[in-house]
């Protein structure tokens, strides 16, 4: 399978960042962990007293629609940058995770694959 | 800036994914929250009784190695999938994020920068 | 205000069930913290695929009824131990955040407190 | 198994509370759980940057203190509010979750009980 993500920049330009500020420091995996989890918090408080069809419509809000922007951003930046600190490969997990999936999830019509079969 | 984060082809793909078992109804934007938010806490129980010593040589053990990119990939496809869905541009975003934490953060031995100075 | 929570004899019970296993030694506010975030996504999973009207009706299935059980009981064991090592009072906590909030937000037709009023 | 948690008066409380506000019809299952994860998120921010050394004298700082006590009270009240609303009886969810808990994992020197043997 060919590559489905590239994080590659953005993790340099995490690192940089991060170097500039003298951050690296506490850059220790269950830190970014733990900062993931506060991002994704606050990515919740945005949709938590939304209805659906309040949630589906939630990007037309302009103000609702940066918050949502700059939370999803915070959540991809730490996990980029624990991706790095922790040396795994994103693009790589995602099409081995994908793979398992499509085995374990076959299309209706397709019978589950054998443990040992083509995927 | 350029481009720092590609995710189109792996939104391509999970999208091909949902479509092919017939899961978009299942993709609301807070449906796919809550499984975000399913997926850190799993990465989370991995981390959870860890020093940070054992934390920083976790991916030394091939068995944690393989558990931490499974989950690290399934926060990363229910975060793009999540995107798609709302329709956020997540290289732009990542990219405006990085944008206002530089002015919020200048580094060391420069001044903060003013509200509409170029960043 | 009177009590308003009891958890004493919760956290007695959690403070033996751990030196019985000599796990104390593991109960570090951070691990005890992503335990806690690990428990809260168990939660999450349960009503992730869920309907609005299928979540106010999940305790009608008793296998769904007794997982999310099992699933609040251990967020709630975790904050509690949490708090015990911690040494949060969380009846006092509780206490007065619930007057914070009061005041934050009066009930319509009362004017909001002052800021030294008496809530 | 005695009682070991008392949540009846705060769950009264926050009843009582959401009421005066015409807050009820916010308090859906998978709202209220959204706000639990904001909550939670917010605590783990806290910790976020901390050592482990830092974290267990946490306490001794009085504005980390009242934050802490702040979001975990939020925790808290979120958690009983969910409660509630489920219909849970979180008292015996969690002496039921103690039992359990002690049959897979018996003190050091027991043997393992048995699936029906008394635990």
């Amino acid at each position: 399978m060919t590559t489905l993500l590239e994080t590659q920049r953005l993790e340099e330009a995490l690192l940089q960042f991060a170097r500039e500020r003298d951050w690296e420091q506490y850059h220790a995996p269950r830190n970014l962990l733990l900062a993931l989890v506060g991002e994704v918090g606050e990515l919740a408080e945005i949709f938590q007293w939304m209805t659906e069809a309040q949630a589906a419509e939630a990007m037309r809000q302009p103000d609702t629609a940066r918050h949502v922007r700059e939370e999803m951003a915070d959540v991809m930046m730490y996990l980029v940058r624990l991706a790095s600190v922790l040396g795994v490969d994103l693009d790589a997990a995602v099409r081995e995770k994908l793979l398992l999936n499509a085995r374990k999830y076959p299309p209706p019509g397709q019978p589950p694959q054998e443990e040992h079969g083509t995927p």
